[in-house]
């Protein structure tokens, strides 16, 4: 039987290799959006396959190391982690999947504006995904609370971006189509982002033992 | 030290308890948009608390039985089930919540028009509920996938809400912001819908072995 620790570095290395598919897959829709590049939006939704295989791996290598091994206090902590964290990693996929989508939709319309705010909430989901993986890898529970934070952020934009929209189609009402494939590109930017926080959430739990999720504070054996 | 069949009981009832209290949520989150009442509407934010615990506790037990006990074959199966359920519970909690924000902003708006389709995808989505906590309990892989097929009703239910919503804010651009909410809350069911498919995809996992999601398959150890 192989040492847990090498097992356990097999799952490490298996999820980051799954969040890098979901940062390229957000990031490409997102390009595929500003570009207008249909093109790169058919890309993603070809490698959401290749996610989908991924999430079904991990849950199988996390479920036999569950049975085969006894995990104990941090590593117990560490596969509930990674099985979360794999489900988050899904969605983001799925996620960028419809960015994908509404891109493909918004090539065949007018352009309602220019993208300003979208590719910032964009750059910031980009950036809150790598820091939590970043922060998960390396045990850093306060890189995981700085995703925290960038949340809010991520909020305030697209209540601008939906404020911004609403103005469009009341002055506007040819835009209506185009500006709802919008909002939702902005409403799933925002769940990609919340799904970050859901792992940096995780990863708290995973170093300090303490459950922050829905602010609950309970402290778990070390 | 308690049998484990004790153990699977108190994780069975927490699920379903939990299951019912998601399930008044979304009942009463599509009552206080048909009816017009705030009141209900905020029950249901303040409801969440109890979710989020039930949470907690699900997880909780879950890990700790993974930890003191060695689950093979169903049992683990049944675990692993149990903690993707009750985080797919959570999130319907979560949406239910954003539904019961909608309904608030939209009684401080003029109606747009009478709601007919929401309130039956909201039927549906319930009845799916209630069908896959039931398959889960009874490990009835059948009614399980019945609740896969009533996944297409709710996607062409919010089609046709999302056409007729978009005409009534092209042709009157002041019900735009009203309409945005409505079509949030079709947005939030059909999401509520999927996440229901999600578990009656793992109850066929757990009584079958087999893995449906994304089309997989693959056996399992029985």
């Amino acid at each position: 039987m192989r040492q847990f620790s090498v097992e356990l570095d097999e799952l490490h290395e298996k999820v980051l290799q799954m969040g890098g598919y979901v940062e390229s897959a957000i990031h490409r829709s997102v390009r595929a959006l500003v570009d207008r590049e249909p093109e790169l939006a058919r890309q993603v939704m070809r490698d959401e396959a290749r996610i989908n295989q991924m999430e079904i791996e991990v849950d199988n290598l996390t479920t036999r190391m569950f049975a085969l091994r006894q995990p104990m206090a941090k590593d117990l902590r560490f596969l509930t982690a990674a099985m979360k964290i794999n489900t988050d990693l899904e969605r983001m996929g799925d996620l960028a999947v419809n960015i994908a989508q509404r891109a493909i939709s918004l090539v065949n319309q007018p352009q309602v504006k220019p993208l300003i705010d979208i590719p910032r909430m964009a750059q910031l989901v980009e950036s809150m995904l790598l820091r939590c993986l970043d922060a998960f890898v390396k045990g850093d529970a306060d890189e995981a609370t700085s995703v925290l934070t960038a949340d809010d952020e991520v909020d305030s934009l697209r209540d601008s971006v939906y404020q911004e929209l609403v103005a469009y189609m009341q002055s506007e009402p040819t835009t209506v189509p185009a500006a709802i494939d919008l909002m939702f590109v902005a409403r799933n930017l925002e769940r990609i982002a919340d799904h970050a926080t859901n792992i940096a959430e995780d990863v708290v739990f995973l170093v300090k033992g303490v459950d922050v999720r829905h602010h609950a504070i309970e402290v778990r054996d070390a």
